[in-house]
């Protein structure tokens, strides 16, 4: 059966680095993956064209297709947008709560090549591989009632953090399954001494923990947490937390590793349907430059490969070339360093299908 | 006039760097400060004595005094009380909403000699100077409605995140009128790009910026913010945001040093009356064991007399004292490093008060 790929480049280094991966698809197809791909628009270049930043034509295709790789979306032209149902951003949130995008995955890992790049000690962050399971549909991202209002003579603005124990559950399993593959560590960041949503978050957890007897986990507010990624980040494993908490820490661990540039991330729905996308953003400062570092949109096609079209090999191929290009000592401007060499976003993509 | 500074040991390490916080103010009546100095129970040592975290007996006390020192507030112990209103956390909450504490100043900044602390490369982090201007009696911490409840067949817990424009433009002014007497730039972070909230927030700074012309306003997404801080974390002078992004980005920030166990904070109300507290917590693990730094602590005491009692020379007095001591190479166990003296908190107490 021929898998459906969307690719959706976006906005400002989206088209560029996308354009990457349609390259690297192409490669894919010669050796002998059985795909389809599709283009479409999204965000503010959907707006530009169809008054929309998620037309109904893209979140058909979106619909049908196995996976969708997406570039990155945002930048300071629709900033200024009265109307926020027409920014960028809420072309990706809509993506995700349409196709039911409840998982995402957020890996921060260390590529031993960049280790200096990063901005803690060395010896705190050699090895790092934290993984990080973010609710995607849900929390304060979507939460109602929300909406700016006057009360009492003056505006308040104001958002609902919520949760139901059925969407916890969910989310749970992922990130219990996910630890029972990885190092059989689970933390759950919570802040369950201040808000209730996070006393039945935390809750939920404990609940399902005796069916993952192999897995050991814990719980943290998110305060500590966040300390605890600066202070010593390999204490960690998999990490479990909501959407605007997840947002936050797989930030600041994403930075971590000093090459934000390199991380591919997956969010999966019920039925192993996916979106695929750097953690970066779509960097308009750099946008149309030709040196944004394609290699985190490469990584995943891999990620894609093996989530959602259960193609490991494949995957394995991508990731390997990406190591082989680092070890030669290629690097984009992101990641540059003394006595490498700096490529173009063209270049680094060449090379990568070189070694492919 | 003499002040009234009411002392709140708290719970883990709370009585013990408390005990050397009164033994400073001991030694700051002897050099001329007119002070009453009463205690009192707050957190899980009130809850195990009065059935109460924040007994209307401490409420008075702290109503009546010009300042507050509270030590810590916390531990295992009751983490596990059913009823939520019970636990200590709910002592400081309530303090600070009582008291109307809303503008919280958390420094984090890097004392010289503790430099290699910090797991951050050296030239990241030296000379490290932030502010960052929470507001502590607002936003989701106190928004209603808030709970845990039955909807459609299953629990739901939800909480509210809310703020006025008066609760944003009181903050607000209080982060330029910090920023304008230091570096002269105030962040001000936000979600403005999903969370209505935040836009409102956002408005309101930007309102308020003309008023103070010699401050340059910036804004920044609360995850960006959260990597900005890990990655380059000079760029920031002032910073300013709501409570539950200030509870996570202020830890963040204080851990960057390396050593939150020197940093004070203060949380100041309308008319100056302030409560002054260490950032580090009640680290229930070492509780009783004579090995907390009490630094934060009797820096907390300088901080009162600088930001309540307008005592400038006895801030500076104790500033001095604290740093000379370091000089002396001497450190307990969380700052300790090779080739510096090990010492307990008490004879760190009694170092400062001999340098005082
Ligand atoms: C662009 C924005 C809406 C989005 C989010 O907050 O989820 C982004 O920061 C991310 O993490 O994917
Ligand atoms: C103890 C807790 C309620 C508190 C908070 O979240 O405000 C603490 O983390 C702090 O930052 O002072």
């Amino acid at each position: 059966m021929t898998h459906k790929v969307l690719l959706l480049p976006g906005d400002g280094i989206g088209p560029e680095i996308a354009a990457q991966a349609a390259r690297l698809l192409k490669a894919c197809q010669e050796a002998g993956l059985d795909i389809d791909v599709e283009e479409g628009l999204v965000g503010g270049s959907a707006y530009d064209v169809h008054g929309e930043p998620l037309p109904a034509e893209t979140l058909e295709k979106a619909k049908a297709a196995s996976a969708i790789l997406l570039g990155a979306v945002g930048g300071p032209k629709w900033d200024t947008l009265e109307d926020l149902s027409k920014r960028p951003e809420k072309g990706l949130l809509g993506l995700r709560k349409n196709l039911g995008l409840f998982g995402n995955l957020r890996p921060a890992m260390l590529y031993p090549q960049l280790a200096s790049a990063s901005s803690l000690k060395p010896e705190l962050v050699a090895g790092l591989d934290i993984m990080i399971v973010r609710e995607l549909t849900g929390g304060i991202y979507f939460g109602q009632p929300r909406g700016i209002e006057e009360r009492n003579g003056e505006r308040v603005g104001f958002n609902t953090y919520i949760y139901s124990e059925s969407e916890i559950e969910r989310i749970g399993r992922v990130a219990f399954e996910m630890a029972q593959k990885r190092g059989k560590k689970l933390c759950s960041v919570d802040k369950a001494n201040v808000l209730e949503v996070t006393i039945l978050w935390r809750e939920v957890m404990e609940r399902l923990a005796p069916e993952y007897p192999d897995v050991e986990l814990s719980h943290m507010y998110v305060d500590n947490a966040a300390m605890q990624l600066v202070r010593a980040p390999k204490q960690f494993d998999v990490v479990v937390t909501g959407n605007m908490f997840g947002d936050i820490l797989s930030d600041a661990a994403a930075m971590l590793t000093g090459s934000i540039g390199m991380l591919p991330s997956a969010s999966l729905n019920e039925s192993g349907q996916g979106m695929y996308e750097p953690c970066h953003g779509s960097a308009p400062d750099i946008a149309g430059q030709n040196i944004a570092n394609p290699l985190a949109m490469m990584l995943s096609v891999a990620m894609m490969l093996r989530y959602s079209l259960n193609e490991t090999a494949m995957a394995e191929r991508i990731e390997a070339a990406v190591g082989s290009v680092l070890d030669d000592g290629l690097r984009t401007a992101d990641i540059a360093s003394e006595g490498t060499r700096r490529v173009s976003t063209d270049e680094m993509g060449d090379a990568v299908l070189a070694a492919f």
